[in-house]
């Protein structure tokens, strides 16, 4: 397979974008990439979009031509991609079988949803489609439900705490502070999780991702021609994605997401790289939960220890592995079908030496991991500096 | 790039499937597919799925990982894709892909739509989604009312009739009745189109596909190791597919898809054949006036002749070029997303030498072609009895 390149990135704000249409997001991340790749749009073969539920929030679908279309790129031909909250990494997921196939050069990647500026009922049921319809949300179980069962489950068996799932959002808000596309750039305390709204027990307001628009894009080359575009390619090493029950009461376990273990040792055996070699890590915290889980399942802590080292610091600036620097779903935003995509321009960043006052210092190798519902789908991309 | 062999073929039948849920559908042509193939749920590699609009039809999105939930084959990645009526064919791209690249070596893709147990206002308003929501729906525009302008100008332009339309149902039928996977397994006449209720005029009832429920599912395998699985692989030789401009207001012309012809020369280049080598092809005829367009924009007649060509028998057997034997989408049935593989499906069986009473003889090299929308995107593949 031929070798993969990010040569560009481009993020919209991410936030309650009251002043920006769906349309108007997707132009303004795809744009700000193919400025970044210094790509002009007949260089583009073919393009992927990760999107969860436009058809739902905005009574849109056929969201690729709809953005061929807007980004003034007609004829090239692009997709749209849906695995639920892991819409955007299977959409960079195909970006990346596209070039690696030898079909396409270039090709652009995207992410976006609109959610905002619908009924908030609504929103909560529209996400429920990530899990089973017929079998959780049809009975009442809602997405914050499901993961406090995943919480309460992870405290019975590891004494995981609620102020150790609270340093998960303290640890991510301080990193939001410090991204001007973040949703939140403030920084909270533990106090602050503990005395907000209970959302469903033990999951209090501030432990919950928030609802979000915006937009991110990446534009990818073939590794022989990223040169001509960028002094600072950064390699997809490998791409994998693994599926679980779609309903949490058929697992085997409640206390981590198998899919992101299937899927992340298999990128590790294909990247030949082990949790150690990695330096910055953008895990799925759609919860606080979620996180602590992902790097137990991602193998950077032991399963179990996830909590303790999130309170103890150690999955922040100068810990073993540094988390979420983006402010992760919980601090940055998360747009659904964008998050994948703006994973994946933050390890970019992060490689290319561009994260600022966040940046991991000397980051040579990163990891995206992006989970569909409450684990049905997981997908794992490893980057290095090339 | 690696070859790639259609290794099995499955659908459910098509039609108002009150007797079986979404999940049911899938099961139904996915097992189907994977017996064909001889092949267990272990050697899967991948999967796509092709589905425009669960989240509106059944409030369910994250259809990857609900297929390979109910098919049996966690971990198999199962990816969702989308392009309105063309996410068949997108589907059958992304699996193309797939395999192309390396990466996979057996990968299902399969297609799906549960459309009929729903309140049919609510259809009209989710299948405009497949148009530009904000400037053609918003405003009054149904499907059928803009292929109907499409079909005007055709008329005015090229003496394009009534009766010609009419003949495009009249053949479909007939090929439908001997299909029992088709939605109508019955033969009608010109008449019988021409006195059926007005619904868009000129387009009456019969002008028009129905809305239906069904999958169909492939199972492809690179050709290098095809031979270990079936004795009948056929190849896909190409996979193309370009996009236009979502809405119908902002095209050159109204009488052909540029999209269409854009793919269609891209494809027919790449597979190095020309339209005179095409034994049989399976047409996008959401309404009868789209049939003679595609005939036209895939080359098979001159612009303006494909009316003509249709009322003179030319598209049924024994004529130039054998159009829709599975009965189009309109004898057949337009499960949406379905669609595409269905096309792979037929055209598939056709070059096996299986389509029974429908089988064009000596069927060498075939063509599938799917539209999403009112043209905005176009997706065409060519096949070959390998």
């Amino acid at each position: 397979m031929r070798r993969v390149a990010i040569i560009g990135c481009g993020m919209s704000k991410f936030g309650e974008r009251w002043d920006s249409s769906f349309r108007e997001l997707v132009v303004e991340a795809g744009l700000k990439a193919l400025e970044d790749a210094k790509v002009s749009g007949e260089k583009i073969d073919a393009g992927y979009v990760g999107t969860m539920a436009s058809g739902s929030f905005i009574g849109q679908e056929h969201i690729g031509a709809l953005i061929a279309d807007y980004m003034g790129i007609n004829p090239v031909p692009i997709t749209r991609v849906e695995g639920a909250c892991a819409s955007g990494g299977l959409a960079l997921r195909q970006g990346f079988l596209a070039v690696a196939s030898g079909m396409h050069d270039i090709v652009v990647v995207g992410g976006v949803e609109k959610m905002t500026d619908i009924d908030s009922n609504l929103v909560g049921d529209v996400l429920g489609g990530a899990g089973d319809q017929e079998w959780e949300l049809f009975l009442g179980a809602t997405f914050p439900g499901i993961y406090a069962l995943m919480a309460k489950r992870h405290m019975h068996d590891y004494g995981t705490t609620e102020e150790m799932m609270a340093a998960v959002a303290v640890k991510n808000h301080k990193h939001g502070a410090k991204n001007k596309y973040a949703q939140y750039q403030n920084e909270i305390t533990i106090d602050t999780v503990m005395n907000s709204k209970m959302v469903a027990d033990p999951l209090k307001m501030f432990d919950c991702s928030p609802v979000s628009d915006g937009a991110a894009a990446v534009v990818l080359a073939g590794m022989d021609i990223a040169a001509s575009y960028t002094k600072k390619p950064v390699e997809i090493v490998t791409s994998a994605q693994a599926s679980d029950t779609i309903a949490l009461h058929s697992r085997e376990s409640l206390t981590g997401l198998k899919a992101t273990k299937i899927a992340s040792d298999k990128a590790y055996k294909l990247a030949g790289v082990t949790p150690k070699d990695i330096d910055v890590v953008e895990v799925h915290d759609c919860f606080t939960i979620a996180e602590i889980m992902a790097t137990e399942d991602l193998g950077f802590f032991k399963k179990g220890e996830g909590g303790k080292a999130a309170l103890e610091g150690r999955t922040g600036h100068g810990g073993e592995i540094v988390v979420n620097t983006s402010g992760g779903l919980k601090a940055c935003g998360h747009p659904v079908g964008a998050t994948g995509v703006k994973q994946a321009v933050e390890i970019a960043w992060q490689l290319r030496g561009e994260a600022g006052e966040r940046q991991v210092k000397g980051a040579e190798v990163g990891m995206t991991h992006n989970v569909g519902g409450s684990g049905a789908t997981a997908v794992v991309h490893v980057m290095r500096k090339a």
